[in-house]
């Protein structure tokens, strides 16, 4: 579960409803907060300027502005959520929290998975004690999980994986680019002990994307999908469209100022269904979507990878 | 044998040689020449400028220039060598030659591969004829392969080799990123024939890769590796120096203009040893490469990947 953008009471909420419909274990993500994220009052107003045409042109009547949000506030409140829920799986993007909260969450039983996007950043989350790590490859759909200086985590899985298998002991979990049995016998060749797909289940029939979302993805291609910073102000791979465009070269507030500026923008673009102001995450590999069921690619999945393996 | 920059005589020498040490097929790349490169007079100027004090820095009595060189003559001679000599196998890259040229090759018996580095780019190779078809990731060392525009051409391997998979008949070659014997039993696993290591055999003991570059090599990360135009006006992604550092952000001159204007630099420094301002250019998997003889990592990619394969 996605729990990056919720708030604490939606994150309790769903994890009831999961553990409502199922007994087996399940993951929650979150992202970590970059505490010292800040913007001039005039790079603020530039953004805002920008952004108004938009606002405009969507019909929206309040100018693009900043909540002002207590960030690590919410995010404490969050990972009480989990604490007191008592999640089984907490995967963390954007940074490894403070030892004192990985040592609560490992108390109560959770198994803490780190995202890495290079071997430095590996090695780091494994001394912090994660469980298991996320290589996240550069094929990978949303947001980079990027946490050391931004280039340096814009690695193919397939350089990547080995590199981390070689220099962690813990289990690595291969993302970015798996979209069938192909990629998970290809992860498990490279070192991974696992595998993690995201554009794979965004245009299943029991998906909650945007039904515009999904209809792009069936659709995109491999080169269609970019590298922007225009929506939240971290780096993250979509499908492109003219806000993407438009937006680039032009500087992006840091993350999550960005992201809360466009907030309302991206709220309103998908109530008039306007894929062109909506972020479509998406990974390169998104030529290979499909509409299914999620059972139907489950086993897809499972037997496809033990055909392959069994060769 | 990488004969993109090599003059047509050289190309015949070295094929000699080759055939006189073997009778085993390889392979020898042609660099496809954009006919259409050409620069204005103030951009070529403030080029020179820019490498002017590199120029000095590094002692050169002649100032930075364009040789004003006949590409496509030097490039069709090259082309008459390979059909005299009946290589076996003739591969290129940033571009599909001609109709002529592919069947007065086909004809000679010579095995034509063409470099794609995404799916609509391998389906044109194979219209045109290719008999294999070189998938190359955004992992690779070395100049990017692409065609069509510069941003559609850097997707990861475990996207890109089972989409160009799908999409073609013909054998697919996996490049970018296989190191050792986990990416090549991968790349099997996404739909590859076969694969092409570059990065590998650089630091081996045979190559005759500059020892600089060879020790460079041996102690660089993932992390270093950037994708630059400085060179050779054409992308290509090598470790990170001080020449690819400062270059950033400047336009470069259209491949191959950049090219030769850097060159008279770039064989200076080699003299003198200054590895800041030679490329370096390797793939995403560097911490993969190891000081072996060709035939260690013969024997060691081909017996990893059959115990992989029969696990």
């Amino acid at each position: 579960m996605g729990a990056g953008y919720m708030m604490p009471e939606e994150v309790r909420e769903d994890v009831r409803r999961i553990r409502s419909l199922t007994e087996k274990p399940f993951g929650v993500n979150l992202f970590v907060p970059d505490l010292g994220a800040s913007a001039e009052a005039d790079e603020i107003q530039r953004m805002e300027e920008i952004l108004s045409r938009y606002s405009i042109e969507l019909g929206l009547e309040e100018k693009p502005s900043l909540p002002g949000r207590d960030y690590e506030s919410i995010y404490r409140k969050k990972l009480e959520v989990v604490w007191e829920e008592g999640v089984p799986v907490c995967s963390f993007t954007f940074g490894i929290p403070d030892s004192t909260t990985l040592h609560e969450l490992k108390k109560r039983g959770t198994v803490v998975a780190g995202t890495a996007t290079n071997v430095n950043e590996a090695v780091e989350w494994e001394e912090a004690g994660a469980d298991l790590i996320v290589a996240q490859g550069s094929e990978a759909g949303g947001h980079r999980g990027t946490f050391h200086k931004e280039e340096s985590g814009l690695v193919g899985s397939m350089a990547l994986i080995p590199q981390v298998a070689d220099a962690i002991n813990c289990p690595v979990v291969a993302a970015g680019g798996v979209m069938d049995a192909r990629g998970i016998a290809a992860s498990l060749m490279l070192g991974a002990a696992g595998v993690q797909l995201g554009t794979a289940f965004l245009t299943c029939r029991e998906s909650g994307a945007h039904p515009l979302y999904k209809n792009a993805f069936l659709h995109a291609t491999e080169e269609q999908t970019a590298l922007t910073k225009a929506f939240s102000g971290k780096l993250a791979r979509g499908v492109g469209n003219r806000f993407i465009e438009e937006m680039d070269g032009q500087p992006a507030l840091p993350y999550p100022l960005q992201n809360d500026m466009t907030a309302p923008l991206r709220k309103q673009a998908a109530k008039l269904e306007r894929p062109e102001f909506m972020f479509l995450w998406s990974g390169q590999g998104v030529r290979l979507a499909e509409a299914l069921t999620v059972k139907e690619l489950m086993m897809k999945l499972v037997s496809g990878t033990g055909d392959l393996l069994d060769k």
